[in-house]
């Protein structure tokens, strides 16, 4: 069953629209080369994951001079560069950021760039670049780091038709990091006390899970569980209702260090996968209050709040209008 | 007709499979959910366009006090960050700048990353926003104008089949900064000369080009012909041989500004199209040697000629190595 | 996190693609081409419908003398066709038919040539016909109306990520059927009775279901609730065990005639969208076993059990292997 | 450059479409489904390749008794499935047919269906499979062979951008007959001369052509050249002008029999490529004009000649009119 508009609406529409280009006949004869443009739209009513991903950041590591096998700093500033795209989306449900990658899940009801995938891995992966480069001074003008060139990320978006497949999505991502991080941690160990390179790779090779921790803990007397838990978990970031310190109730983008696998968690943040669950709750941000991404909110809060100084301007935008 | 490898080596990549994924157990109860990306590979053997779009620019020109219609230094940090896309793809055959907007046309054969659509049009539009924002010292410092947020850009590609295709999509861009351009001039002297915006808007409405021409010639003695053609055709760029002022001959990212709808530009530049043409022919450079993408390339080139200064690398890095 | 294969089976995977080609010399100048198609798979663990629609039927209808407003042969020659489909994929949760139209679902984990795009709709789309045609004498020998043009379909796949949207899917091609029957049916009714074809239309403008109803009623003494709940509701396709009048119990693809819009449907039927449901209950035939789909099922096995008659073992294959 | 409607036009819009759907408003709540639906267009001015493959046609080939390694009813009746998909759309160039295969190839400038892919690819293989079931008493009725169980095929889209592409797109299917077919008839012959299944392929493997030829000719005395040219080459089918024998000039698909590898081929036809190519003239049928598909088309048309005989109608129906 299919309706037409009827014939007289479809006669002034096509008025219009010639009259319109009237001005523009220059433009005509070239024209046509638009219907190349093939925007694809991500199926309806389905979770969209976009991924971004650094570029050659080992090397970008190195020459920045970046720890090993974690550098506190510089997931702090992919953690505000995640922060700023959650401030930019309201349809984001939730962030996840591990290594120099970091996943951003629009709600299955999401609308934005009416789903065109082009543009919105495009802009996602921009905006995150800008983010990083501009929050780049705040982070490391302490260690006087400069920034000797720029970084670059790709994107990419994946669509999960079911809350099971997000969760286990995430899910992916939280066991990477484990992985990953437990063999970084026992190799560089290794490597700090003696070992090439090569050695540390050889003594590692087909050792599980298990014969990892027991050279930590054997040799390095490191417990693997004592080990901060944003390296071994990765960043959370959720918007929450918080109250700060000094009493005052606001929304915030949070990060948080939490096993996300387990059930335990979904039902602590029941708003992600259900964009009716309550979050009037309030969330206590407890010790993360001292987090970069948390202290960047409320700084930028205070100086809103103290007037529109011009020096300040330039971060005030940044947090509060993304259009 | 379809060959399958012998079934032994099926059994040996199987075995090999298991032994790499035994390491990665607890990976392997989620790695399913890799499955569900899609990796759409752009038709090969198409010229492919990358476009990029500056995100809410108008906005941006303002808050950053560009001057209208058109500021000479946010043309030239456009093509500075145009210069820095073609350096890192050696598969571009032309770049086309004009206002908030940059074309990167990828060759028919480019290979650039399997030509997966997600990855190009991210890593794109990363690339020039992070390039933009890194150059933003060296074009603004002189005016004093710090960045007082990050601007983003989207991305979109576009398939082209034929060569006609690809021309007609460039005399397109070209056409509507011919368009874009009499009337914004036009609108500005208005304002300029006491109108408001709105009456302004009005006094141009319905007018073709040659009224806007009239307008421009009779109230404020201007030709639009001599108007600066960079604001008049926008910005090609081309990697060209070339023998600077000093006379080394070298390979440089050129600026050029030219009607390319004409058929004289093709066949001036015959390697755009045919990548077999003699490219070796040396490029004049003449006035295009003070554009600013020319001068920091030279400069690039100076530092690393006199030696690896570490104050310099930073620089020299991003002209030299983008793998 | 990816892994590479040891190089050194990458290095035997070539080495035996080449001496695998080395016989082919002839095609490998060409081979290339095959590059170009580009294999979109359906995005796992969702709905698949594949809609398949007559051509041109309006046409076909009158060419054949169907009856109007509906031919009750010519929609059980739809649904033997929709059987074949069927009986053919075991993938396929439930079918719907109404008019020159019918809807496969297959499930959220079918794997039927690996999810491909053009090959399922191609596919369905080419048995669908083939069995159409197949079963075309069947039906309309005793009508002696012998078939003068080969009738043709076309298909379409779309995802559904839900249940609900599944369900919304089926309630939306059913609530279908009923506004073109109850159109039809009054239509039809008004022409009958004398009226021209556009002075019906006219006299049907703007009339609400309730006012067509009323037309039916008292200009026609017709209850459109008494009407065949065929042409009301369409026919659902379904595999069921049941047991037929003889006794015995098998498993048959069966018609049902029922409001699939409410949730006693669903409720009664749970095994479409979950398959773990139980389907060994048995399912009671009714009136339908005297349905044409039910008659040809049962006749076909009467007929492999009665042993392997050439002359009747055409229908046999069409029966019972499809691979 | 973007324009938008006036918002007035758009309010007029939205009310007469809220009015429309007034009348259906038990469709509404379901419409939304419709969402779902992401017609892919296929990329403007590109050759379109639409390729039906037979599905399971070794058995369908062995429960018919098709003669092996050719049986040439069975491509006469390929070659007239085929010829009716061409009389259906006149934007087709060139159709190719080889084995159970039939490839179409669609102009670049080709609108057909907007280009949508699901649509085309579908109602290619749904016509060609009712073509191909409606034919066939006309070929089989001689050698007594019922269809015992109906045919079906798949079909697949592939873009080609330039004539390069295309033309190594129908020389790769060409070469591909000729390496198949010289197989299959030393394998056939090998089999013949007593030899088993398994003992005909050992005997072949790793063999060149050169070596079955020597086969062929030293064991059988068969020179392969001199085998039919249509079990060698496959059959091309072109829309030609023709003077059949009775001196009355008309249109036909004609088959040909030709060497579509070399360029002579093609400047023999040069309006396959280049639609503006003269293609008034006359095409010499000669011994080609007693092929199935001219005789059948000659046939339909003395019918409808001698006027409208309601038992031939059918044929002229199929013959003349697949709006």
């Amino acid at each position: 069953m299919q309706f037409s508009f009827p014939s007289i609406l479809k006669h002034i529409l096509k008025q219009t629209a010639r009259s319109l280009h009237s001005s523009t006949m220059a433009l005509s004869r070239f024209e046509y080369v638009k219907q190349f443009e093939q925007e694809e739209k991500l199926l309806p009513n389905s979770w969209i994951v976009v991924r971004i991903d650094g570029k050659g950041f080992h090397r970008f590591c190195n020459v920045h001079s970046f720890s090993k096998p974690n550098d506190l700093d510089a997931l702090q500033l992919m953690n505000l560069a995640g922060m700023t795209v959650l401030q930019e989306f309201n349809e984001i449900a939730i962030g996840y950021g591990q290594s120099d990658e970091y996943s951003f899940v629009f709600r299955r009801e999401a609308s934005v760039y009416q789903r065109r995938r082009d543009k919105l891995v495009s802009y996602v992966a921009s905006l995150f670049t800008s983010a990083y480069m501009f929050h780049w001074k705040r982070i490391f003008d302490g260690r006087s780091i400069a920034m000797r060139y720029p970084p670059s990320f790709d994107a990419r978006a994946v669509l999960y038709p079911t809350d099971e497949n997000l969760r286990d999505y995430l899910s992916w991502r939280q066991a990477d990091v484990h992985v990953n991080n437990l063999y970084n941690t026992t190799f560089w160990n290794l490597v700090a006390s003696g070992l090439s390179n090569s050695d540390a790779e050889k003594r590692l090779q087909g050792t599980l899970a298990s014969d990892k921790n027991e050279i930590l803990f054997s040799q390095f007397g490191i417990n693997y569980n004592n080990e901060p838990i944003i390296y071994r978990k990765g960043t959370i970031l959720l918007p929450k209702s918080v109250v700060s310190s000094e009493g005052k109730k606001q929304r915030l983008i949070v990060p948080i260090f939490e096993d996300l696998i387990s059930d335990a968690f979904w039902a602590k943040h029941p708003e992600i996968l259900d964009k009716k669950a309550k979050t009037d709750e309030l969330y206590d941000l407890g010790e993360n209050e001292a987090q970069p991404v948390v202290q960047y909110q409320l700084e930028m809060q205070e100086r809103r709040k103290a007037g529109m100084n011009k020096s300040e301007s330039g971060n005030r935008l940044l947090a509060t209008d993304h259009s």
